[in-house]
C-alpha cells in the first residue's frame, strides 16, 4: 500500500467522573485524512480542507505526531498528509486528537504495523502537547482504540479498553463560543476535598461496572462529576439548563465534553439520543447561541480505512 | 425455621485504591453465630465466645444492627444471638462488620427474607456506627454480598457487586498492635492533591476492569493507593518491608486492610498466597511482633448457613 484514506473519530474525554482518564470515540463524527508514502524524508502536510490550520509540519498536530512516529523508526522515506477537517478546533470533541491519532495510525498501517496502539497513543500525545501544552492521552486513546478507554497510567503509559454496550449513543452539542483548553485547566484547583474525590472514584467504579455488565441505569447513576464540572460549567452558557433538559428527555447522564464548550449526553438507543438532541437545540435557540449538534453511536473500532 | 447457625466472613475494606468504597469478603476467616427466634420482643445477646465483648444489646454491634432491623418491621417477637468470635476486634478485617451483618442476615433468613441485601447493609451500618462512630458500608457490604463490592453511593445507598475471578486469594497478616479506626481516620487530611486523586480513580478503574476481565496482572498494576496508605502506613510497624517482600514473593499487590493494622496482599492462586504468607511472617518474626496470619480464597457468596 502506498496511500490510504482514513476516518479519524471525534472523541469525548473525561465523561463526567473520569477526569483525565476516561474517553470514548464517536462513530459518525470525525475527520478524513489521506496519507501517502513519499520518497522524501519527513512529513509534509499538503492540504487542509475545512479549517484554517497551519500547513507547516512543526506547527501542525498531525505533523508533530508524525515526526514523533518517524523518530522512533529507521525509515529513509516519508509521508504526505491531506486533512479534511470536519471537527472544529476548540470544540472539545478531540479535534487535535483526531488529526494526531489519524496521522500515526495511517503511517503505521502503511508500514505494516511496526507499533502497537499504545505506542501510537504515545506519538499522538505529542500532537496534543502542541495543541494544549499538555501531552494528555484521554482523547487520542479512544480515537486509536475505539469504544471507552481508561488511561490507567501515564508513566508508563497504559491504556485499558473497556467493554462498551452496543446501545450506547452520544449526543453532543457545540455552542459556538470559545473556551481554551489552557484556560479550562487554569481555573481548576490543585487540591480537592477528600470526600469529593471519594465520590468521584466511587462513580468511576460504578461507570466501569455498568459498562462491563451493560447496566445502562448504573451507567447513568455513575455519570456525575463532583470535582471539575462545578468549576468548568460556569464557562459554558446555559450548561445547567442543557443538562437538566437532557436528563428530562431521557439521557442517562450529561456533562462537559473534554474541557468544553461542547456538552455531551449518553443515552440508551438512538431514539432517546435524538430526543436529547432536540431538547439541547431548543435551549441554545432560546438563548440565541449558534451551535453544531451530533448524535452518534459509540464507535467500537477507532480509526478505520474508508 | 426457628434457629440457624451461620458463618459471617472477615472482610478487607478499601483494597488499596478503593478507599471508603471497595471491599472484599474472605472465605475461610470469619465468625460463627447462632440466631434463634424468641417469643420475647427485642434482641438478646445470650453468649459471646472467644472475645470479651459487651452482652448488652445497645452496646453490642450485632445488637444494635438487630434493633435497626427490627425497627423497620412490625414484628411482635424477637431474637437471641450467640456469637463465636474468630475475628479479633481492632484487627482491621471487619470484626464488627461480621457480627453486625451476620445478625441481620440471619434474622432476615428466619423471617423469610423481607429485606434485600442493600437494606440489610443499611441496618448493619448501624453496628458500624457504634463500633467506629461512622456508619460506613465498606466492610458490611462484602460480608453480605460476597466477592468484591463497590459502595457507589451512600445516599441513597447503592452497592454494586463486582465480578471476582476464581483464582484470587488473599493473604492477611495481623500484627498484634492496636490502631483505632477513629485514630486512623483522624490523621487523614481533608484535602488531597487533584493529581493524586486522578491517579487513584485511574487505578479504581483499572482494578474494576481487571476484575471483570479476570486480568490478574491489571489487577496487580492497579493495586496502588496514593492517598491514604502513605499516611496510615506510618502507624503499622515494618509496613514497607512487608509490602516489598510480598510483591517479591509474587503478590499482585499489597496494602492496608481497612484502617489497619492488618496488611493484606492479593495473589493469583493459593500457592503464591502461601509464599506471600511465609514472606510476611518472616518480617514480623524478625522484628519480634506477634501476629495472626490467614490465607483465604475470596468468598463469592457472603454470609452462609453452616
Amino acid at each position: 500500500m502506498e496511500s490510504i484514506k482514513i476516518f479519524a473519530p471525534a472523541t469525548i474525554a473525561n465523561v463526567s467522573c473520569g477526569f483525565d482518564v476516561l474517553g470514548l470515540a464517536l462513530d459518525t463524527v470525525g475527520d478524513e485524512m489521506v496519507i501517502r508514502k513519499t520518497s522524501q524524508k519527513g512529513i509534509k502536510i499538503t492540504k487542509i480542507v475545512g479549517q484554517d490550520l497551519p500547513l507547516e509540519t512543526h506547527k501542525n498536530v498531525a505533523g508533530v505526531a508524525g515526526l514523533a512516529f518517524l523518530s522512533a523508526l529507521n525509515y529513509d522515506h516519508g509521508f504526505e498528509i491531506e486533512i479534511y477537517k470536519n471537527i472544529k478546533p476548540g470544540s472539545g470533541i478531540g479535534s487535535s486528537a483526531a488529526s494526531s491519532a489519524g496521522a500515526v495510525w495511517a503511517m503505521n498501517e502503511l508500514l505494516g504495523k511496526p507499533f502497537n496502539n499504545t505506542q501510537l497513543v504515545q506519538f499522538a500525545m505529542e500532537g496534543e502537547r502542541l495543541a494544549s501544552g499538555v501531552a494528555h492521552a484521554d482523547n487520542v486513546a479512544p480515537a486509536l482504540f475505539g469504544g471507552f478507554t481508561l488511561v490507567r497510567s501515564t508513566d508508563p503509559l497504559e491504556i485499558v479498553k473497556i467493554h462498551t454496550p452496543d446501545q450506547l449513543y452520544a449526543t453532543v452539542i457545540h455552542p459556538q463560543i470559545e473556551v481554551k483548553t489552557s484556560d479550562a485547566r487554569e481555573i481548576l484547583k490543585s487540591t480537592v476535598l477528600l470526600k469529593d474525590a471519594i465520590t468521584q472514584w466511587a462513580n468511576v467504579g460504578g461507570l466501569i461496572s455498568g459498562l462491563y455488565t451493560e447496566d445502562y441505569e448504573l451507567i447513568g447513576r455513575s455519570l456525575h462529576d463532583t470535582i471539575v464540572e462545578p468549576i468548568r460549567s460556569i464557562l459554558i452558557p446555559a450548561f445547567d439548563t442543557v443538562k437538566r433538559n437532557s436528563i428530562k428527555a431521557g439521557a442517562l447522564g450529561c456533562g462537559i465534553s473534554g474541557s468544553g464548550p461542547s456538552i455531551f449526553a449518553l443515552s440508551k438507543g438512538e431514539e432517546t439520543a435524538e430526543k436529547v438532541a432536540a431538547s439541547m437545540k431548543s435551549v441554545y435557540k432560546n438563548v440565541g447561541i449558534d451551535f453544531d449538534i451530533h448524535v452518534s453511536k459509540i464507535n467500537q473500532q477507532g480509526i478505520k480505512i474508508i
